[in-house]
């Protein structure tokens, strides 16, 4: 046989080994692992090079409205190529409901944007604002069954934010349809009260977004979903956490007998609440919630990574523009910080960040990396065994690292909408110079050879967390 | 190519993975793993079976000395004979050494016991009793060269223990020279001192043994060693865990920055102290320290496998027999329990058992069976990758388990030199049909292919718990 | 000079200490301590007796509307009345605020209810359930100035419960006009749900009322309570905690640096969930909120009072009459638990209670028992040094209690209006003999001695939780 | 009848309670309590002063030899005299036993040292060094019985630290006899470990005695003692905790259902181990065990005096001189921070430390105040309610405090017999302006009143923790 394409001498990654072996490609999927395997129609020398599955990020914000007239700084087109170059494949985009309409009517937009347009795989996690019993009791399942097996509530944001009677009820309906449901962990009362507080007391700028959303309100919010979650008696994904006392509560609830998976995202261990109040209005690029904390958190975040506490290592990207030609962002911003959007871009530099500062720098190793990047992505949202794995039969998404390449983060060489990186400047070991998608080279030392549109649509099966356990799972 | 065996059509699982795909053997070795891969000289159909890699026991007792002339019942034979049967491919019994004697001499004799005797690979562990300067600054770092790369200390067992200011020596030797000491964690002085109590009071039974090693002596023990390898800045292993109090000690430990590594045996999943209150003189078929406790904590320990504070499951097999024709053991024994020599067999149903109540109940699945039982033992005592793994390059250990064969254990199928299992009448579903020792057929149905001498003693890297991390590791 | 009153040979409790003195009453306040005092008007000879600061029972619902036409069984004539009997001198019911209506609307009616019937002191709480700004920013800094210095507010019961942005702003008022506020801790929404479920079910029995509010939705709400009151920075009081988990989160909040009371009740000493299950309707007389949990939720509790966790022990007092000659109650609470109104009597039996388990059982001395029944209520609450202690100054306010003497609790002897007595058939040792209030013998022998309307209102200064800390406080 | 004293128009402060009334004092005891009081032979106008009971201070080290030559800088006299000075009416000393003595032989030579000597109430406790079969089984409990009954372990110092075995034999001991054991918790080995650390790389100088004595040290055996006491299953006493991870043990030893006492010290409330790096030779007066330690210490110290870790707070005064014209101790000490003896003094700045940073700053009330310097000490230590309380029938050991003086704590005018005072140039307000010891007046405005020898030994009933609780107790 001849293989599509043969990757030879690289250090093989998955979430438990680390060996040396050639790779066979053929037909979009990875057809054999062994040593001096045939060769391929075409060659790749992986020699000083770790070979990993391609990344997953399943915490992706694009094109979703964001108040007041503000668009996202990415639509599918520019945040999977951005993802791509990042050394992802695959991205899980949220498609949100919009209050008074269906999630299906929420899908055919979301699908219409991403149609033809993307670099990687995507699939979508559905955000649920509009709990009606037709949705919960008709369309989720309905959902389900069609492969959209994630749904995502929050407790925070004005217009978005469920109430418990709420969250329980969709909890439920998760249940019942084998549904995994995230959690966006703030209460919202809490928020607005210290924002009336702090707009009181004339405290507008951009680190009164940190200060208005204290570590409290985080851990309250984190404990009331975990509360919830156990009695309904169904697992949940407590998403982006930011330090501490909310690690606490993962931790004690698990304790407790409750399955429950954690993520924390780059923002965490790479930023404080001091960024908030770099000068001018530079703070503002670091408008995100939770905000980042402080270095006892950023430890704290690393021994979650570390030990077991987070599963997943997301990047929450959500990309603002601050070259803002209508001034929609900045003049109203200006007057309260509760008008800058929330959010900040990271797809691209997720994993480079984590290679650099995790395995570089001896806090975890390669499978660890591989685990928290794309392996347990795969097996908590269903798309095991299919992704985010290097084994017989998998989908050929892969990317091979230079652990000995150094760059410098700039923006000016990322591919994002966003007009800055929170990293600016970050130097980083270990990049992702080759990257293949369904066994096809996507990218090769930084030049993209895919068309638009080769990123494919997936519909998901159940996650580990909810389904049969012998056969695998996380 | 040939391989020397093909395996067909079985579900491969890894201590991450599960994929369906054929593995191919050639010259002791996993050559290659990939679908319709050509044939073998030999060909195994695995269709409904689980391919798992060979399971390491990293606790295992053969042939030591046991005080009054009691020998252990097995020797290195009927030992690894046992393990075999029980889907072991590779043991690690210790190597203890005698006060006023060198380790080197002790390795010379258990060497020598080993030597052509052995069903499945074996390495030792060294036993520290007698930590004089010569051995901790010339013989442990020279040893350590040599492949021996693992200590263990005892905080029991007059005669055996060390006392604090020679745990911390021992430690510091450990750090200085890349071995990884293993640390019996009970209150010797506390039990001591619960004994008199005991006999003072006439409680001379068998059910004795729990009381007077309750779980604060455990508890104690556990977190003043945890402590001294604080103190010295040295990872640690705490052995056979039994309890959720002991478990505790380690998730603090990790908390403050420790790296530690938890074992438990099936003893605390499946006994407890009423076992030892067995009518007539059965309760002393259960002596074992620590002792079995009760259910809240077999709980406990299930809960530290599914968790993560333990990363090990072993069988501390220490086998005895009670048809007892010189009546060493049973005579002395009934004149007080403090002379029942401590240990249980268990090397051949430690993997059923496992199988059976963990994963075939959803209690954790094959990726964290294979890590717990074979993957993370070879990383963390340095046999990785060549060991604990199925993977191109690897030796081609392999256990083949049927996971819908149900059987009752009964010591009349074990191997082992006992003359009991403590696990008598217990249904296990999954069986260890076939097992591969280094490329051979070593078991096929239960019929042993194999000759004695056909294990080979295995020399050792240092842990990943003390070396580099970013190519692999625990 | 002459007393009113000389009580010889007395074994005196306070909160710390025990002495052995006579006590000199006049105008009714303690006038004088000391050996071989002079005589007074009226002797008692206390020989052989404790005398501890009368009751102050801070946890007492009088003549509240209940729903569906159903009355509380008790007025303030039975309910003081019943609390006399019980070794009470004070107490402090609910003034209920109706929605729409306003604080001072309330407090007029209560007045109404209480003025001339009383036979003990009393105060009120006051039960905010609808906090406009006006009542925030007005009333309730009127209020405190004219010595109502406490709030109620409730996570639970539909109609009475706050959202969280309104618990915020009470708090808010509180900090700002020096009040503290009480805090009712279940989580509505989780209890809603699982009622829900429940009918669903068919499960409409009595024991559905505590699996409906299982302790998960106790420690939700209390975690939230702490949480709020930490976003807020004041004070708070979590009233009738029934079990470990909600005690947990009281000790967590003071790790963070909160002020924060605990308070249980008898019920979560002596009963259980299981009581609910009681043959025939008789479980319905045991259904209260939080409901009594299990044997290990007494335990836990107990431990509460004797290390601190709980610094009150209140009744709870919330009496319903299930003879219902019109069947508001009966019928419509066979149709389902969820109509049964929530409470149960005790006013009269809490001490008794308390001395004859905690203190004749060696589980709490009689300092501890004197600050548990009245000194740190009195504290609390702005009655100190007025109320709660016996010291030179303070009202005489005094109960003798016989250690001897030993009576089985049964409803024919008690006082109160509720045709049933949960504790019906317990055997208490201890018992307050005589009791004083305002320097005039109350009851004495079990005989009333005083005319209705002898109790007065109290108005009170601020918490010393809240003030100024050097002149003494909790 | 006439009072020796009438004390008018104080504040009187107890455990639990602040009244205003006066006292009049009568045959060296508290005879009456009460308002307009007949008048006395000698009348004190208390106006704006706080009455509080005599200093109890039980932790004081005089005349204690201390190893190469080197005396205490305090005897009975001196000792006495500066613990009157600061407050205090009675202190408990130890009576060291020597190696291969007697206890009875050690209190022979301590009584001599006392008899006529001291200036305030005195009482011993008994250190173990020795415990032998005849110590343990006769001498302890004959001299329980003879009123000495306190005993202290040290789990440090080569020549005064017990074994495991010999403390379980000692806590055994004091069971049997009634007896409470105080422990001071450093692991020894760790210690040691680290100081021959420390010596091979040079680190000589005082700062060194705090990073050879780190917090795990003390967590361990902290630890330890609390599980040692669990087995045995008797209360203890740890003395002079220093930091949170300590007081956790405690806290969770109560959890465990342990009774146990915590103590601590102002050096862990004031100092940090900084001030063993003081300029020159000046650290070396810093060197005590443990060691302080850094400012979240002295946080979580504070936390434990507030909520109850700590019962206790003592000075733990050990003094030495550093005009040392033998040169015993500078020379050596300069070789290595080992050979510089362990302890600073503090028994006359103890109580105006913690009025002024404790009651004045507002974190905690008189009565607290109260109980952590002189209630809590007599009931724990079996001297109450003779001593440490103000109430009718107890000796008249008073102190008059007047909140409004201001002083800077100077070296000057302390009167032990250090040549420094640790907290030299400290600003505290409130000072004990009156003392008055058994009805007379010692100390007024700073002059003495008192005769040497007018201080007496107190025998000593058992400790409220091992008797009778419903009594009184702690």
């Amino acid at each position: 046989m001849m293989f599509d394409i043969g990757i030879r001498n690289g250090r093989i990654g998955t979430a438990s080994d680390v060996t040396m072996c050639d790779i066979g490609i053929a037909d979009g999927r990875i057809a054999m692992l062994g040593e001096a395997l045939p060769p391929g129609r075409e060659e790749i020398d992986a020699t000083g090079l770790y070979v990993l599955p391609g990344g997953i990020d399943s915490h992706v914000h694009l094109s979703q409205p964001s108040g007041d007239g503000i668009v996202m700084a990415d639509d599918f087109e520019s945040g999977t190529l951005s993802a791509l170059h990042g050394g992802n494949t695959t991205i899980l985009p949220f498609c949100l409901q919009q209050k008074g309409s269906t999630l299906r009517e929420a899908l055919t937009g979301y699908h219409a944007l991403a149609e033809g347009n993307c670099y990687t795989d995507v699939s979508f996690h559905l955000i649920v604002t509009d709990p009606t019993p037709s949705v919960l009791g008709q369309e989720i399942p309905a959902l389900v069954e069609d492969g959209y097996t994630s749904l995502k509530v929050f407790m925070t944001y004005e217009g978005l934010r469920l109430r418990d009677d709420e969250i329980l009820s969709t909890l439920d309906a998760a249940k019942t349809s084998g549904a995994l449901v995230m959690v966006h962990c703030e209460n919202e009362d809490a928020i607005r009260f210290l924002i009336g507080k702090h707009e009181e007391a004339g405290r507008v700028a951009p680190p009164a977004h940190a200060t208005t959303r204290p570590i409290a309100a985080e851990r309250e919010a984190t404990h009331r979903a975990l509360s919830l979650a156990e009695i309904v008696d169904v697992p949940i994904v407590i998403v982006h956490v930011s330090n501490r006392e909310a690690m606490e509560e993962i931790a004690r609830a698990r304790q407790r007998g409750a399955k429950v998976v954690g993520e924390t995202c780059p923002q965490y261990l790479m930023l404080t609440a001091d960024d908030l109040d770099r000068e001018g209005w530079e703070g503002a690029k670091f408008v995100c919630s939770p905000p980042p904390r402080d270095k006892a958190s950023q430890i704290a975040c690393w021994e979650g990574l570390e030990q077991g506490i987070f599963d997943l290592y997301s990047s929450d990207h959500c990309p603002f523009r601050f070259d803002d030609p209508e001034g929609k962002l900045n003049s109203r911003g200006k007057t309260s910080f509760r008008w800058i959007p929330n959010g900040i871009p990271g797809v691209e530099t997720r994993l480079p960040i984590l290679f650099s500062e995790g395995v570089m720098k001896g806090r975890i190793d390669l499978p660890r990396f591989a685990a928290l990047t794309a392996t347990n992505h795969a097996k908590l949202y269903g798309l095991y065994p299919q992704k985010g794995v290097i084994a017989v039969g998998s989908d050929a998404d892969l990317v091979l690292w230079d652990p000995t390449e150094t760059r410098r983060l700039t923006n000016e060489y990322l591919h994002h909408g966003a007009d800055y990186t929170p990293y600016e400047g970050l130097e980083v070991t270990g990049w992702p110079v080759t990257v293949i998608l369904n066994g096809v080279v996507a990218v090769d030392q930084g030049a993209l050879k895919l068309k638009r549109g080769a990123g494919r649509y997936l519909p998901r099966r159940r996650s580990a967390l909810v389904g049969a356990r012998p056969d695998g799972g996380l």
